[in-house]
Formats: structure tokens, C-alpha cells, sequence
């Protein structure tokens, strides 16, 4: 890529972000929009990059997320671990030659199986922009949590924990969902909740205990949704922990829910940092970027 | 009670069973219907009542099920464990003197908080009727697996597991909805749920691993729901079987759902003997009246 600027596009599921770079990274325009690749109908991806094109001119662009899924444009085979960031800026799939690239997601395709499409851009940016250590555990909370081991500027391992999607579906569908459209709230039910996910392992007990604990008038049910946020999170951090450094875990993403997440790791004993997700998320496309100018 | 006969109702919340025993005990008729608790209109169980008395007689009903709770007719309070027969005759509340009472459920109500209502009127009737041992560990699969401890014929302690449940949220709401639709059967797949639901304890992270193991090559779509079943029932039986003695374990229930709960617990090293339901139930109605005539 020449020196005239850069288009990154953090492509996801529903949604979109755009970043215009000029020739010396700084964003001079940014936006947002629902454009996810959902959004764009099946053979649609051409017609919509040349609209792209038109509003953003002749530059590189450089495409993160599930945009390289098989439900996105074209499908960018996974990366296996342990991924660096010449791994990656080696395996970009270039879509249009010399113009739009797709960034790969990462796997691990060992004794588990794990995928990831977007989050390792913001990985290696986080590093890259020194946000964290080069040795690091690193945590994206969301409808899936992801976990990922940084050791020498390297992602090694990761782990996908679906705890918010889980807590989705108890609010939404199952039987103790009546007991759960209540706010979630740092308070003591909560940490309770999470105290009780971090030992026992037995997630699924835990849940009817809710149910119980609300007919045996232990638990209030203005309480219900902050507990089983507290377990489900609890659960999350359990599988996360595992065998993890004792440096202090990096948290990016959405303020609400790392402010949950703080806690749940204040109460497991590990501190953590917040790391500003959309700074991370650059400094990952222009390292990337960087080596094909 | 008299010595006239029974009238037994095993009153759950979507179906009711119903059965007319002589003065011996035997079933001289039996019937089922969809008039469980919830499609009784509120105020509505006396007149449901005179109805059936109308049909069966002047002879005593026993009322299990959820009947007893806040959803019936009248809520009776659970019985704490360690719980016997004695106990719960003991505890019987009586709708409408010497003539209606109904079997209150049990509770653990202490570290843990556990309810059930009904199954308790089926484990002491496997031990009653002597289709397990008084010292057993007993397990009824369903929305909600049931693991009850029985020391010298008393319920010391029970485990309710939502595997059932998270299985119907994950099948029809989740993002693995899709890959969730084939039929669950016994083999090498669900074995090796059951391996890993058993082993980790990591159920959350396996869950989203399924999907991606199909994504990376390693799993037959075909397979993913008997994978999945084994994973919810290895973490089911890992909460179940913790400390477990070593004698078989008792299974009573659906049969298709018992031959699965039967081929996990065989993956797991433990034998089991299936238990008739129905038997059980009976003859625990049979005991709990027993000291009434």
C-alpha cells in the first residue's frame, strides 16, 4: 500500500466502523453505520466497496471481521496460533489486487478448537500501541467473552466463554426468565453470584439454586438479574483464570460491561486495566498496514 | 384415611396422572390428561375437585406435584432435608379435611438452596417398593435432572442440573440453533461430550467450541446435537456424580431419555438400573397414605 492514506473498516456481524487515515495514521474520519455483513445481500459486497470507493477515493482498504466469514465477502481461512503480527499481515486475503485486503481471524485447532474474527487486530494494536505488556492476559467481554495469552508480543492461546450470550437467552427465554428483567448492578448479590461461579463449576446447579434460593425467600427477586450475571460472570472468569499470570488482565471494550468485568476480576483478586478498544483496534490496522506501504 | 381406596393425582404443571387404587392398593383405573396446574383457571381447583369427586367417589385423594405450589391450589410449604416418609405424611396439608391433602415437596435450604416437588414421592417409593437400595444415589433426567441422596431410606440431600432446559435454549434460541436441529443419539460424538462435559468444567467455552469445531473441519455438522447433548449431560452428571458412592445409580424416567443418561453414566465408569416411574410413584402414594387408614 502506497503512502496516501488508509480506509480500515472493522466489519462485523450488524454492524460497521469506518476510519479514514490520512498518510500519517491520524483518523481524519470516522463512522458508524448497521451495514453489518448481514446487511448486505448475498454477491452484494462488490457494489457496496465500489460506493465505498467513490465517497473515500482511490486508497487502500484494509477489512477486519466477520466480513471474512463465510457469511462476509469472501471467506479469509483462519490463522492458527500462535499468531504474530507478520503472520497475519502475511496471510491477508486480497480481495481486489493491490487495493482490498482482508485481514484473517486467528484459531486454535488443537486439543480445542476456538475462533476469532476482528478481536486480533485489537490484540496486536493494544501491544503495538503499548497499551499493554508484550506478556499479557487480555480480555474482550461481550455476547462471547474472549480470553487471549499475549507472550512476547504473540497471541498464543485463546478461549471463547459465551457467558453473555447465555445470560441473553436465561432473560429472554428460559424459566427463570420473569426473574430476570431487573438492571444489573455491582452490589452484594452480584459479587455473591460471582464468588459462587468462580468455585464450584457447577453453573448449571447454580442457575435452578436462583430459582430456589427466590421460593426459600433467601435471595430477592430485585436481586435475581445481578446474581445470575454474577455467576454466569464468575464462570466466565473461572475458565479465563485458568493457569493465568498474575499481572493485571487488560479489559477492552464497552464501559458497562468491563465495569462489570473489573469487578468480577476485583473479586477474584486480579486487577486489570482498561484498554481503550477503538485505539487498540487502529493501532492494530496501522501495524498491519504499515509493512505493505 | 379409610380403607375404601385411593384416589392418587401426580399433578404437574402442563399434565396431570391420575389413578384409582382398591383397598388392596392395586390400579383398577388410570388416566392422563393435559389439565395440569397452569391450565386450571385461577380459583378454579375446588370446582376441578367436586368434578372429579363427582367421577371417583367419596374416597381419599393424595395431590403431589405442583399442585403444592404457588401456581395450584394451595402452596405446602417444602420439608427441609434430610427428609423421610414419616416426614412428609407428617407435613401433608389438607385441602379439605380427610378428604383432599396434598404431599408437600423438599428443600435443601442450607449452603446450597434446592426445591423439588413430586420426585420426592418417587424416590421413596423406589425405596418402598425396593426397586433400589435404602442407600442409593438416585437420578431422574429430565428439564430439570433430579440427583437425590438416599442414606437409610431418607432424602439427605438433592442437586436440580437445568441440562434439559439449556439444551431446548441452545437448540431454539442460541447461535447454535442452526447446528442444533438433527437428532441426538448415542455415539462417538455424544461420547465425546460427555468426555469433555465431564472432564473441564468448562461447559461455556465447549459450548461455543462446538461451533468451532464444525467451522474448522473437526466436527459433522451432523453430529453437533449429539455432541451437544453430551456435553450438557458430562456437565450434568459431573455436578451430579460428585462424591457419588460407588453402587449403581438409579435412573427413573422417560425411556429415551434414560438410555441416554444410561450410556453418559457408563462413559462416566458407573453402572445404573432404570427404575419404573410409575411404580415408584405409586407405591411412594401407597407408603405416604399408609399411615392414614
Amino acid at each position: 500500500m502506497r503512502g496516501e492514506g488508509l480506509v480500515t473498516i472493522d466489519w462485523g456481524t450488524t454492524n460497521r466502523r469506518i476510519f479514514l487515515l490520512d498518510a500519517q495514521g491520524a483518523v481524519v474520519h470516522r463512522e458508524a453505520d448497521a451495514l453489518g455483513v448481514t446487511a448486505v445481500p448475498p454477491g452484494g459486497f462488490p457494489n457496496e466497496m465500489a460506493r465505498l470507493r467513490e465517497r473515500f477515493g482511490n486508497v487502500p482498504f484494509l477489512l477486519a471481521g466477520m466480513i471474512g466469514s463465510s457469511r462476509g465477502w469472501v471467506e479469509a481461512p483462519y490463522v492458527r496460533c500462535p499468531v504474530t503480527f507478520e503472520t497475519l499481515r502475511e496471510s491477508l486475503l486480497w480481495v481486489e489486487p493491490r487495493q482490498t485486503a482482508i485481514v484473517p481471524g486467528a484459531c486454535v485447532d488443537a486439543q480445542r478448537a476456538d475462533v476469532m474474527r476482528g478481536e486480533e487486530v485489537q490484540l496486536f494494536g493494544a501491544v503495538a500501541a503499548g497499551l499493554v505488556a508484550p506478556d499479557a492476559l487480555l480480555c474482550l467481554p461481550g455476547t462471547h467473552t474472549k480470553w487471549a495469552r499475549i507472550v512476547d508480543g504473540a497471541l498464543i492461546d485463546f478461549r471463547t466463554v459465551m457467558a453473555g450470550e447465555m445470560f441473553a437467552l436465561l432473560r429472554n427465554h428460559s424459566l427463570l426468565a420473569p426473574q430476570l428483567s431487573c438492571e444489573v448492578v455491582d452490589g452484594e448479590a452480584f459479587r455473591d453470584g460471582v464468588r459462587r461461579g468462580l468455585d464450584d463449576g457447577a453453573l448449571l446447579s447454580d442457575l435452578f439454586g436462583t430459582r430456589a434460593s427466590i421460593l426459600l425467600d433467601r435471595l430477592d427477586p430485585a436481586d435475581a438479574a445481578s446474581y445470575v450475571s454474577g455467576l454466569l460472570l464468575g464462570a466466565d472468569l473461572r475458565i479465563g483464570l485458568h493457569r493465568a499470570p498474575s499481572g493485571p488482565v487488560g479489559l477492552i471494550g464497552d464501559p458497562a460491561l468491563t465495569r462489570l468485568f473489573g469487578a468480577a476480576l476485583d473479586e477474584a483478586g486480579y486487577t486489570h486495566q482498561e484498554v481503550d478498544g477503538e485505539r487498540a483496534f487502529l493501532a492494530g490496522m496501522a501495524i498491519i498496514a504499515e509493512g505493505l506501504r
